[in-house]
């Protein structure tokens, strides 16, 4: 039965109408919650690559509502809902933890069976749109999290409630970067204390990685990128050795990495999704035990190719959603990690604009000008 | 210095003189054992598929002495040597493990830094050969075991002493296939009880990753093969259920995996050595979590190609020689568990010849009528 007093709230949201074009900020509708489901009001949402590529695709229903990093406060609640009220502050999440299922049980996993993680439009449950623009069509969401209005409707295993004494940006940065990246050192890789990381790609998730592998002992932290402002940059968050693919003259990445390491890294990174990358991060890595983690998202439609052997050796190549860390577990730790200064993923975020200008937020994440940008909702 | 009262041994050995040729038994002369090293008297070894494989090479130096899976008792000891005594049965191990570095030491990698693994012909520490032929020519040695010869000359490190209840055929298999089989499901996938298991291609090393699947507590063991026979056989060591490819239409193997695994295995393992397999084997684990292990030698040299994207979801690739596990640390486990009924590995000896019939044994496993043959050194 749902409760009849909630209403329907009109807000702002920038609503994306098609492929690639500049977003509209507009005036839209946000259905209340249904069972299971939280109405939350975005206090600030922060624009990740993963943004960019769905605004380039054209295969979801357009018009859709992006954003997927997040902080808010809690709305409204629907039916069965428990232990989330109105006032709690709160990061959502595009991954699901109900907690009682087998997989949420069980420490090698993070995907929850009961809400999976889907790209596809609709609430988890039913499938259906919470969103409607102002003549009343149907707006798509984003992987159900929909940060890019002013409220949202979340599922309630996809939200995750933080100590109001959290500051909103470094709340909303967990919610994606910061979770996957400081989880893919942290949880999925498990780097150990004295080891050597080499992280392809330092831009917002490769630098949360470094945190991470930092945040975990490691104490050689090799960062690669084309980009030489990044030396400096990476320094900043923990790297200690800087990698410049473009100025190796005839020696492969790997071969320098190699050379670096004593044969190999225990642990490689990539964070930039190009399938030649990740062939020579797995390369980078020690025989006998290296790790390589793939965080970047395919961007050349080339797949990954490798010889077997190099598995037999003793290689392993892993990824992960949301770097192997379950939100409701992890981002409060996290979230205390980053108040007593263990992580200073703040660092992350370069701008600041309001709703309003949310498309240049587009136009500095595109110029490689902003690692994270902040969207204020209320201005 | 060495010890002056051991002295060169004439015995009988299966020499390879050119790639793909028969061996042919002659007389061969083995020097005494050097600091760190021991010669043992071979009781019985057996033919893997890898020493077909090397057989077949032509980089390596001919003439050479194959042979890496046996079962053998100390004759003497060199310098420096504790431990170990003539009259100890033993199994020699082309994985070492010195049991005092930092990998030894380490829980997630059976690979010894002190005396690394190598294909490359010579003894560990000086990279010389203990062996010799009639006229005094040096004979290659095979991954610094040697087993098809009466006497071999093996490095501390690998060397495994066993309870002499051991039958010796069994002792034999563990220094290979059983250990790389049994220790993949165990020790490297770490095969949870209650989990879904599929094993692609039921040769000696697919078998025992059955077996060890099994022992791990798997309820669901996928065995896969191009072979009919291979059904019952399966289902003798712990297979559930039978894919045969061919008879699929035009479903691949993946398809009809996930279809009988609810989305996916929990584990697959790749025992064939073919890169569209190998694909097949990662397409057939479930997303989120499904481990693949790499255990076949590539035949093809076509690499293993993957969308990164199966990764994203949480997919993870991984091999290791020898199936993860320590072999003085695991291998007399896995003797107990044989002791015990736990395993049953000396199901898969299907022939037993005298050294003089050793190609025979070669015959047998190209024309796939054999599992494991035993070859007896003094017959």
């Amino acid at each position: 039965m749902e409760d009849q007093s909630l209403k329907p709230i009109r807000c702002k949201a920038a609503v994306c109408r098609a492929a690639s074009e500049p977003l509209i900020v507009e005036e839209i509708v946000v259905d209340p919650p249904k069972a299971y489901e939280i109405r939350i009001k975005i206090i600030c949402t922060s624009l990740c690559h993963t943004d960019v590529t769905l605004w380039h695709k054209v295969d979801p229903a357009f018009p859709r509502i992006l954003g997927h990093e997040a902080y808010g406060v809690v709305e409204s609640v629907g039916e069965n809902v428990e232990g989330l009220a109105a006032g709690d502050t709160v990061v959502p999440t595009f991954m699901g933890q109900c907690d009682s299922c087998a997989s949420c049980a069980a420490e090698w996993t993070n995907q929850c069976t009961a809400v999976p993680f889907t790209m596809g439009p609709g609430m988890r449950r039913d499938g259906t749109t919470r969103f409607w623009d102002g003549e009343g069509k149907p707006l798509s969401d984003t992987v159900a999290v929909t940060s890019f209005s002013q409220y949202t409707v979340v599922d309630v295993n996809q939200v995750v409630k933080v100590d109001p004494a959290v500051p909103p940006k470094i709340a909303c940065l967990l919610g994606c970067c910061g979770g996957t990246g400081v989880g893919a050192a942290w949880r999925l890789a498990k780097v150990q204390p004295g080891s050597s990381v080499v992280v392809f790609g330092l831009g917002s998730v490769g630098l949360a990685v470094v945190q991470g592998a930092k945040m975990c002992g490691a104490t050689k932290i090799i960062g690669v990128d084309l980009n030489p402002n990044k030396e400096e940059v990476g320094k900043e968050f923990g790297v200690t050795d800087f990698v410049n693919p473009s100025q190796l003259g005839d020696k492969s990445v790997s071969e320098v990495i190699n050379a670096m390491t004593d044969g190999g890294a225990d642990y490689s990174f990539e964070c930039i999704g190009i399938s030649s990358v990740m062939t020579e991060a797995v390369r980078s890595t020690k025989s006998g035990r290296g790790k390589t983690i793939i965080l970047g998202v395919e961007k050349d439609s080339q797949p990954l190719c490798l010889p077997s052997f190099e598995f037999l050796f003793g290689k392993c190549v892993m990824g992960s959603l949301f770097g192997g860390a379950k939100p409701k577990t992890d981002i409060p730790i996290l979230a205390e990690k980053c108040m007593n200064k263990e992580l200073e993923l703040e660092k992350l975020v370069t701008h600041e604009v309001g709703l309003t200008e949310i498309n240049t937020a587009f136009d500095l994440l595109l110029q490689g000008k902003s690692l994270r940008c902040i969207i204020w909702m209320d201005k």
